[in-house]
């Protein structure tokens, strides 16, 4: 009874990641405001029904992939020390986000976020709890000091991202 | 000379106040990805041409009117007090951004940002220029402490903006 379960599981799997990374040329090429559903069928080879079915939309599709576009399941570090931790942390970020399709989908997901469930930074929120447990570091400081920083200069500011970025926000936290 | 100047002057500011308006209650009512030229011409009783000539496209001009919804002209608080102005400042951008269809107009104004000509919170950033001019405060603490966090919960998070939020901010960098 599992086997074809397996078997489905990975089928579904590679679609996902064709359109995935269908979604991923075509805003590159094009930009995000610009991306169908009938377009990403094509690109991904898929049926558009079948994009349909799970994303019901462009946008609601594009927010999805921007979400899971950094894998929730790597390794967060782990060094010993919270500071060095956050600034690994960030700075992973920061290089995921000056590549110009990640701001891209970045953009698209902000364009359709504000309710509960389209938020594609929930689950970096969800790391940085990880990171500070049993610290005095609180979620909200690392969201204040951290994460918006960074959101708002991939969003508005683009070029003002640099190598130094994420010591000099974790340097606001948590001096060295 | 100065008369019809001067009237051609206050119609097409009354026309490009009635686009505004048209916009803004489109976006309430549609949401901001399914506001079209056509549909704002319309509404705002304009021809579609002269929005056109003005925007060229739809996200321009949401950009635009999100830029120019904070009337960048109003008077800066001057208390004396540096904590003070920024904490008057911040609560007034905090409440102008905590109603739902300037929250939209933000999200739009993201969407397309990231070139230098489309950047709908420019002028937020002069008047931190402003309001720290002649003190040791710096405009980009400014922006990394109060104004992405402020915009990084509007776009992501509008629940957890609250009547505290200003003071909130400002006291990691001006602790009281």
């Amino acid at each position: 009874m599992t086997a074809p379960a397996r078997r489905t599981g990975g089928r579904s799997a590679a679609v996902l990641a064709s359109i995935r990374s269908a979604v991923e040329d075509l805003v590159r090429e094009r930009g995000a405001e610009r991306v169908t559903i009938p377009l990403v069928a094509e690109r991904a080879g898929v049926n558009p029904t079948s994009v349909y079915r799970r994303w019901g939309d462009a946008a609601t599709m594009i927010n999805d992939i921007a979400t899971y576009r950094l894998d929730p399941s790597r390794p967060l570090p782990s060094t010993g020390s919270l500071r060095d931790d956050l600034i690994a942390w960030a700075a992973e970020i920061v290089t995921h986000y000056r590549k110009p399709v990640n701001a891209a989908l970045l953009r698209a997901g902000a364009a359709v976020a504000g309710e509960g469930q389209s938020d594609c930074l929930r689950n970096r929120r969800l790391e940085a709890a990880q990171l500070v447990a049993d610290s005095a570091v609180t979620v909200e400081e690392v969201v204040d000091t951290v994460i918006a920083p960074i959101v708002y200069r991939v969003i508005f500011l683009p070029d003002s991202l640099d190598d130094d970025t994420a010591v000099r926000l974790v340097d606001r936290l948590l001096p060295a």
